[in-house]
């Protein structure tokens, strides 16, 4: 049988037999725990004692979460166990205590973003951290221990010098959304278990199409598991929208199909592609101008090759904010050819979509109300905690149609509402996380207006960071005049490299500075920014601000940084 | 343009203008906000008040969190605004004090399971719960009231009494790794960002395919948003294996390919061979005996047929506890007719997965060791919290072959690690939610041996109830004999029915049954229970245990209940 089959429990305490022991004891006294307490801060106790109201405190235990011992209570003893009300609430008050410590040095920049390890060597076990599952469990201080140990060795994405995804940053009424959501633990397919969400995910959906410009903010749309699925979704759309039979007889009902998406645009079009049964293949790249924008004219030369050859141009993928320049592809002249051809406009806004939000910058999307679909990532330039991306799909009634199964043990006619409110049969998933309540609780919290002011705020960030770099020494801009979005791609080149003519050994060399310096940045745990190729161009940096923590001094340390590293390369 | 842009923000107050101030007015005054106190039981203050250490707390207004007026706080006051601390941290720990008290009244079971309202009640807004999002902020005070209102209308998967779905119960370790994971706010795409998650994923995975029965749990897998997500890998994996070529050139480089899948399967197979483009109508449903499990003769007969007509058998999904019946098809048997006709085998084991940690209960799955794939949602049977799936696939680097596409931006093959921990290729998503960190948390808390023990207990629990009402008057099985996994499908009938010959009249009345019952259960918000149709039997009651706090007095409520609302029908 099994290799990990589990073992006899013969020798486990009993459970609910002690806990709340008297402060003599406990966790406080393990080395790993107090090394990350002295490194993050010190515990809730240790700080309020630095304040004078430990004597306060003391005098009730109850108050005070830190005196339960934890070392002698498990799991077990938790809610529902019998008296497990008590050790329950410490429990949480402590792993609260960690969580909030975490928060407090993620946004203090004389922390660390991150204490980078090798694999193996946190594989070894660093300083007593076990990564590997046993028969038998753990106590509650050993759990606790665990617990500081992951975010120790993690990487603060909240850190206001972490640059390096597009998702970055840590809102506070978001991550109280999201302790929330995990507390309800429930799940979107259904009304009936999931009433004030699905409700929210409804009015959520219908703001996000009123600010895209659909009249009165008609269609549909639904919450998927990320940008990547979200295009799938419009890809899947869009052939049932013209061959609804494939849904029934295959792509064998269909001609060969055609979708295309720019050289620039994320490669999830492709997945989507691969997966869905039209092949890579079919997947058409277009050309882009120096700023990664796509060239309508290339798509119209070969939507006509396609058809010359016999095929159906079937989609287009028009990206709004591509993920290495941030740029914008002109959508209303690619919405003229998919009119012209009766074709399917996607916009990707994964990345972009943020932009609408601002009076300012949404002008970028214009031609946007002319899609057929949406792809909208609130987690990435909203700052919204992971996961969260929206598929928005104008004509009502095609999700549903696409892929209802109708399920007779979930979504069953005769319930006493109404069950159009259900929604599961529009998705791809059958269980769905609750994505929208950290969203709809941070719209509240912000109003429309201060996402205006974030999205503004980080567009500032990065032309300040442009008009900085763009003619200072050792800068190469990848792409010439102004980001449209926040994507600021450069080249810094070592003193060593100046002044060198281009040939290929200087690629070469230029080549392996991005990942040089980002290595030694990881390693010293100071900042984080992204790198890559792109096209014929060898590695350079991407910059890009969504962290609503970064102030021009972060932008300032970056560009030190780089240099302080970079110097001798 | 947009309907929705944002208003002018002139009217707001300053940042950081105020705060902390002293108790003399605040949220406890608002109507709402005291009537979801009295009901959920108090608030944190009112709660220490009766235990007589208010006095203390307030010497020292550091220390009592719900000394800070939230009315003049906006979420703009918080981290990483400057002075935003302290409001973060009371605003934090306030939030708190309602998920513990949520919890404790989870577990009370004189609290109801749902406050039942309708689409249109909720909409309307009830009590001033206004789900409408504006352009401006709203302050701290009322998202706290938010936060209460989306509680108090949601319903309680925690509550002993919440039987609706498979998946249900409130794990305490779960949730706070839940905490934990919306705290770190990171994506399992690279190693770089998630380290400690990567590597996590990567030793749960080994562990469970070591369970599964495959030498030295060797393979590969990936954590997916939910079970028709992992189903719908399996498919792909299978067409990649024996066609690779469909991922360039799309479906019509292969022949017809069939899948196949019991009539009592999950509708996620169906929904992948349309998605996929496979088409429905190549998703051959095969027939199953009276317990719900496969028929291997239908099988075989239907590959057969299938090779006749020319196409080409692929990929026999043999479901571990299905969704209605709780039952296990004899993997065997199918992975006979497999090797025999060189098919893919994957193993839907969303549901009974789970057993596979009880030496008890596992052999019900024998012959798992010999599927290509397996689908295992510790979410469902093994109580992680929402969302928890697992695709283990025997074969390693198909589900790198299939999906990977090399984005430059994000898998760099110059980094300074082993980017063999990348996992973001292996996924159709891009970013992907960190499902892991609970599920590792729980098995450290808990051991392999707590699972069991569940598992175990869950199992007797429904065993209790066939017993009880399987000669019970008013009470019809519908299948015979002991149920496989925790499901228990019953009808009940009212007095009014009982000694009716079978005849249409009857099986119309009794199909309305359940739906009556069901509806007044909701509305009297104290149990719920799943019912549905299947096939040609009319509506029935699907009893599911996976609660781990629900016992057997609360069978017992449930029988009583339904009794209680039936008797009249």
């Amino acid at each position: 049988m099994a290799a990990s089959a589990p073992s006899s429990s013969a020798a486990e305490p009993e459970p609910n037999s002690a806990y709340l022991r008297p402060p003599t004891s406990g966790f406080l006294q393990k080395n790993n725990s107090l090394d990350e307490k002295s490194r993050i801060g010190g515990s809730f106790k240790e700080r309020q004692s630095s304040k004078n109201v430990l004597s306060c405190e003391n005098r009730d235990p109850r108050f005070g979460h830190t005196e339960t011992d934890f070392s002698n209570l498990f799991a077990r003893d938790l809610l529902p166990a019998k008296n497990g009300e008590e050790p329950t609430m410490q429990f949480l008050l402590e792993v609260v205590d960690i969580l909030t410590n975490y928060i407090r040095k993620t946004f203090d920049r004389s922390t660390k973003v991150l204490d980078f390890h090798h694999p193996h060597q946190l594989l070894e076990g660093i300083e007593g951290f076990n990564l590997e599952l046993s028969d038998q469990p753990e106590s509650l201080e050993q759990i606790l221990v665990d617990c500081r140990d992951t975010l120790k060795y993690g990487v603060r994405t909240g850190h206001p010098r972490f640059f390096n995804q597009l998702s970055s940053g840590l809102d506070i009424i978001g991550l109280a959304g999201e302790w929330l959501t995990s507390t309800a633990n429930t799940n979107m397919f259904t009304y009936e278990i999931a009433p004030v969400f699905v409700l929210m995910e409804q009015l959520t959906l219908k703001k996000m199409r009123e600010i895209v410009g659909w009249p009165g903010g008609e269609g549909d749309g639904i919450f998927s598991p990320g940008g990547a699925i979200s295009n799938m979704y419009s890809v899947m759309v869009a052939r049932y929208k013209y061959y609804p039979e494939v849904k029934t007889k295959g792509m064998s009902a269909a001609p060969r199909l055609i979708l295309f998406t720019s050289e620039h645009s994320h490669y999830s079009i492709k997945k989507a592609g691969a997966a869905l049964g039209f092949g890579v293949e079919n997947v058409i790249l277009l050309k882009c101008d120096e700023r990664g924008r796509v060239i309508p004219a290339d798509l119209e030369a070969k939507i006509i090759d396609a058809k010359q050859k016999g095929y159906v141009p079937l989609f287009v993928n028009a990206t709004a904010g591509s993920t290495v320049y941030g740029a914008f592809d002109p959508i209303n002249e690619i919405a003229d050819l998919c009119e012209k051809y009766n074709m399917w406009l996607h916009v990707d806004g994964a990345w972009g979509g943020g932009l609408l939000m601002s009076r300012k910058h949404r002008h970028k999307l214009s031609g946007i109300e002319r899609a057929n679909s949406v792809t909208w990532n609130p987690h990435k330039m909203m700052g919204v905690p992971l996961q969260c991306s929206a598929i928005l799909v104008r004509e009502k009634g095609l999700l549903q149609g696409c892929n209802q199964m109708c399920a007779g043990y979930l979504f069953q006619p005769d319930k006493q509402y109404d069950v159009t409110y259900d929604t599961g049969d529009k998705a791809i998933q059958c269980g769905r996380h609750v994505d929208i309540f950290k969203f709809w609780l941070m719209w509240k919290a912000k109003g429309t207006s201060g996402f205006e002011q974030h999205i503004n705020k980080c567009l500032e960030l990065s032309e300040y960071l442009y008009t900085k770099i763009k003619n200072r020494e050792g800068y190469e801009m990848v792409f010439q005049g102004e980001p449209q979005h926040t994507n600021v791609c450069f080249w810094y080149l070592p003193p060593s490299l100046r002044g060198m003519p281009d040939c290929p050994e200087r690629r070469e060399r230029l080549h392996k500075v991005a990942p040089k310096i980002k290595a030694m940045m990881m390693e010293s745990g100071t900042t984080m920014v992204g790198y890559q190729p792109q096209g014929d161009k060898v590695n350079f940096f991407r910059m890009v601000v969504s962290n609503p923590a970064a102030t021009k001094s972060d932008i300032d340390f970056l560009i030190e940084e780089i240099e302080r590293l970079g110097q001798d390369l």
